[in-house]
């Protein structure tokens, strides 16, 4: 039924963000399942509600499957796009923000070669800044103002069911340009940090939100494969000579 | 949000038939919250499901004026056109079975003008034989054949997500970020060049290849205004720091 292919289907990671409740869990691999997606992983899950979800009647291969993460980070490391989700539009967000469908198409073409990674935050509070951070863009769900918060397990589903909706825009062509994976452009903000704290332009008082601010400055460049290997190599070399030492 | 006007929201009748979880129930009612369609109603439900959702904390004004009824014939009186849905495939369906997509454009131009209802079936069993023949067609929601039976809530989610969608989006483009200047970008790419002399990484014998590469770098960044200003204050940062001193 899907437009995708196998082989896109399997790129994708669903990633959900300190999940609280293990029924949230369960719905969300559920909506994997019914959509044909079948990687998920977990970062910081509050255990009780993993270890039930997983030890639940029916609960599926899927979630045994299931990859937990100490970090987004880690979680992404492998994915050459990451998407964070949202149900909110009055926050102010320092990313670009997409409509639910068009960014769907946008993953579809990037699904066509390389690992990406769909954000889902905890059920109260959604995504955190920090993990925002990780994300190259947003997608936003059209809720109404009004009550603009949606249940967990429903926003995975309405999400992977605009992703495998038939549309022509999944038989375009990947993109020409390789991107980068996660780790490679974390490797870049690292060494950026470092580079910066070295040469006295981080604020030790303001460190963590310029760390915020530096990890979407640098995801916004949207390195290619090729480039960001470029850029690593110049980056070491400034910080040989800023004595930060090499990382 | 949505590109149904308050009206045509107005006339949906969301009609679960022999509903038998409160959660669902409840999640049900959240999924037309969040798009905005009010009007539920519940056919022979449970009756302590439905007294347990009503009774749960944080239920909704939409839960409480939600409409019991003993027959889906009653519940969709004054409906102009009675849509079912239906996660399977393989049932022999005497009805005209729609995509979602293609369902919901149908279902939005009846709403211009008439009550409209949407009808979802038992957790176990989906729309019986009986009630299906209360529905004029049906719609279908593309989960695949190995795992095609949805959790109600997130099927009633994906039906209305459908149902608000604006379908141009998809086609419509974000509003690019204003790209920076040529001049401003020409300035990133000397401080670059300048950082990289001072800390040793261009080898001065082939400095006039490295510099058109540099250039071409930068120029594959396609920074935006408002990010141009950023990186010349970090590289004027790092400038000061190896000694190349502040052009």
């Amino acid at each position: 039924m899907s437009t995708l292919t196998p082989e896109q289907l399997d790129r994708l990671r669903v990633v959900l963000v300190s999940p609280r409740n293990p029924l949230n869990i369960g719905a969300a691999a559920r909506a994997m399942s019914n959509f044909g997606f079948l990687r998920l992983r977990v970062v910081n899950p509050y255990a009780v509600a993993f270890r039930e979800a997983r030890s639940a009647v029916g609960a599926s291969a899927l979630l045994e499957a299931a990859e937990e993460f100490g970090s987004v980070a880690e979680a992404v490391a492998d994915c050459a796009l990451v998407v964070g989700t949202t149900s909110l539009g009055h926050r102010e967000l320092q990313h670009p923000l997409r409509k639910l469908a068009y960014g769907a198409r946008l993953m579809q073409r990037r699904l066509a070669s390389r690992p990406t990674a769909l954000l889902f935050g905890c059920e109260k509070y959604g995504l955190a800044n920090h993990d925002l951070s990780h994300c190259h863009w947003l997608m936003r769900i059209p809720t109404r103002e009004e009550h603009g918060s949606m249940n967990l397990g429903q926003a995975v589903a309405v999400s992977l069911y605009e992703l495998v909706r038939d549309s022509r825009a999944a038989t375009r062509k990947p993109e020409s340009a390789k991107p980068a994976a996660a780790g490679e452009v974390e490797r870049l903000t690292a060494m950026l940090l470092e580079a910066l704290k070295a040469s006295g332009y981080t604020n030790p008082r303001t460190a963590a939100s310029t760390e915020e601010k530096m990890r979407r400055l640098v995801r916004r460049l949207n390195l290619p494969e090729r480039d960001v290997e470029i850029w690593l190599g110049i980056f070491r070399q400034i910080l040989w000579k800023v004595g930060g030492g090499a990382p």
